[in-house]
């Protein structure tokens, strides 16, 4: 190897036009006492689940010279008696992280020469995701302009504006997210109905928080009846605390699925992935037991940050957009020297937070107000 | 659910047009007592290895709600010591299953635009993962006409037809096997030389197979050195009998890595399949074991074959490509109702088996036999 540096060797390397000079995808990975940036699960998998995904993999583990069931026709069953809402496992289709169940959705229905649109802000992968397939992404907006100017309900989306963008741009797939990430608020159903109606393109509404969402909030699976363009995407690494799993899943017609199919790569989850679900699953009640907590330390959260004055968008997710900081990346690096890890989503005097543990959140608030004290909000 | 069928709604979905049509990649998983078809390895995981598996497992288990280390940094290490080559981990990269890893590379370096040659026949996958991230495949041809047809001599890959059809094509990304699927030989390490000197572009060289090469056959690793738009792909799937844990990787210079980084989707590798294949490489002794005896196995079958009045390939992998079959469709019918099932890989007059274990490898040996008394070869 010569002494040459790496980005010298990468600038010569035939990578395609539209990838250079980029960055790479992913939020610090930092040794931090407190870490809330990702919106994982802060509590540990509990001994009874632990004790389920061993037996599950010890069962898998004398065959793994064999490929993985390519259907994974038991995952599917037991994700749809999960969901509920008469879903059967025909309707189901799972792969390596939501991130994954996006891409091949993408390569299916957008891919060279299609349109993808979404409404930003939101999930930071979805246009990432949709480069990578080779679609053109479309940077719709959401909200309208509000006084003052650090209130999250700026980010709301709404009916006329969702469809006078589709109407616009004529998107092959459009993308809606609730509880949409970063702001942490779920999606009125209304607009999903609006964004199917007005368009003949694929709507994907990513709702990995779900699980989250304050009571009496409707998930988009209520719409699937009838809907054979409509998919819902799902994650098991937030509610369920499996993130190291890397297990998304979505809900749609069967024939969405059999789209799918044509482009997934075969035996794309391993025995292992497929065991340690269904085993987690098999006991969903223990696992999301912590929601309940989260969702409650997730109010406090908002409460207390409104209490400092601040402005916290309503969260119906395991995270807080906090707004109507001066200036947010003073703020960050503050809260990171007190060891508090939270993330800069890009919007300028917002920060977001993932609602951690008591323990957690204490500290985070603790530092919170210190780090004002450092760098005031505006008078 | 209406009762309209899947086709009919798949027909009216948005799919891209160049998928509609299409059937899903896959052998067919169907349950027989013999399965010789998808060049797994026969052999059951070790004990040993199966409770260093389920230790790994455990470590992670109570952690599972943290997302995965992103770089997978400790697989890489031990992924460069297993391969040795002076190789070190920033050269390597990993995703779920070889498939994966070749995705990623030319998502990086092909996609919308851009050109994809390789030299049929060879891995089907190659072609399809090229399709699925927008990129035009070229069907190169490998082989000189050779007297009698069926001779699987007919199937090298030369130093001149390589160059030529790279001159040709310009392609961004020149796909070689070696040992190539399906035919079992592996590829004068000129062919690869000659490849990268007549292209600009990136050269993968695809050695899914390579612990089961006859002795004294050299490794494209050894190439890599100086030659930084040179990839080798590898897996566990076969050698290591790990098909269910889905890990295939890459060896080459650290700036293609960072190309990669670029379109892999964060996290994709869970942390069960970082401590499994981990576990796995510790005990690399105990698992290719078996190397040993599926070569020895391999030969007897390429013996046997012939004595049977059959042409088959000279193989340096863990499985035969058979020619001089009269009627391969009707032989291939005849062994899975003996309970045999091979692959039929689409070339006329040839079949490909995989070498099983002593007692697979005899039922086939036996039932191929008795089905070429029902349809006999060519006299």
């Amino acid at each position: 190897m010569s002494n040459e540096s790496r980005a010298e060797v990468l600038a010569r390397l035939p990578l395609r036009d539209d990838l250079r000079g980029r960055t790479p995808y992913g939020a610090p990975q930092l040794e931090v006492p407190v870490r809330l940036n990702t919106n994982e699960n802060s509590y540990d998998v509990p001994g009874e689940v632990v004790a389920a995904i061993l037996d599950g993999v010890r069962q898998q583990a004398r065959h793994l010279n064999r490929y993985p069931d390519r259907e994974f026709t038991g995952l599917r069953e037991d994700l749809a008696n999960y969901l509920g809402h008469e879903l059967e496992a025909d309707q189901i289709w799972a792969a390596n992280g939501s991130n994954e169940v996006l891409q091949q959705l993408l390569q299916a229905f957008a891919g060279p020469g299609r349109t993808v649109l979404g409404f930003t802000p939101s999930y930071s992968m979805h246009p990432i995701i949709t480069a990578g397939t080779g679609a053109t992404w479309v940077d719709g907006k959401r909200g309208k302009k509000v006084q003052p100017t650090d209130d999250p309900a700026q980010f709301d989306l709404h009916v006329e504006e969702t469809v006078a963008q589709i109407k616009e741009h004529r998107p092959h797939v459009t993308f809606l997210c609730s509880p949409n990430n970063p702001t942490g608020t779920a999606l009125d159903l209304e607009v999903v109905k609006a964004a199917y109606d007005a368009t003949d393109g694929i709507v994907i509404v990513d709702e990995a928080y779900h699980e989250f969402a304050r009571v009496g909030t409707p998930s988009a699976l209520s719409l699937l009846e009838g809907r054979e363009r409509l998919v819902v995407s799902r994650t098991m690494s937030k509610a369920f605390a499996l993130a190291g799993v890397r297990l998304g899943y979505l809900a749609a017609h069967p024939a969405v699925n059999d789209a799918v199919r044509l482009v997934r790569l075969p035996y794309h989850l391993s025995s292992l992935t497929q065991a340690a679900a269904r085993a987690a699953l098999w006991h969903s009640d223990v696992l999301l037991d912590t929601v309940e907590v989260i969702k409650s330390e997730r109010d406090r959260v908002v409460t207390s940050v409104r209490e400092l004055g601040l402005s916290p968008a309503p969260s119906d997710a395991n995270f807080v957009l906090i707004g109507g900081l001066n200036d947010e990346k003073a703020i960050w690096r503050s809260l990171l020297s007190r060891g508090v890890l939270i993330r800069d989503v890009g919007l300028p005097g917002f920060l977001r937070v993932t609602a951690g543990t008591p323990a957690e959140n204490t500290t985070f608030l603790d530092a919170l107000a210190d780090s004002l004290l450092d760098a005031p909000v505006p008078a």
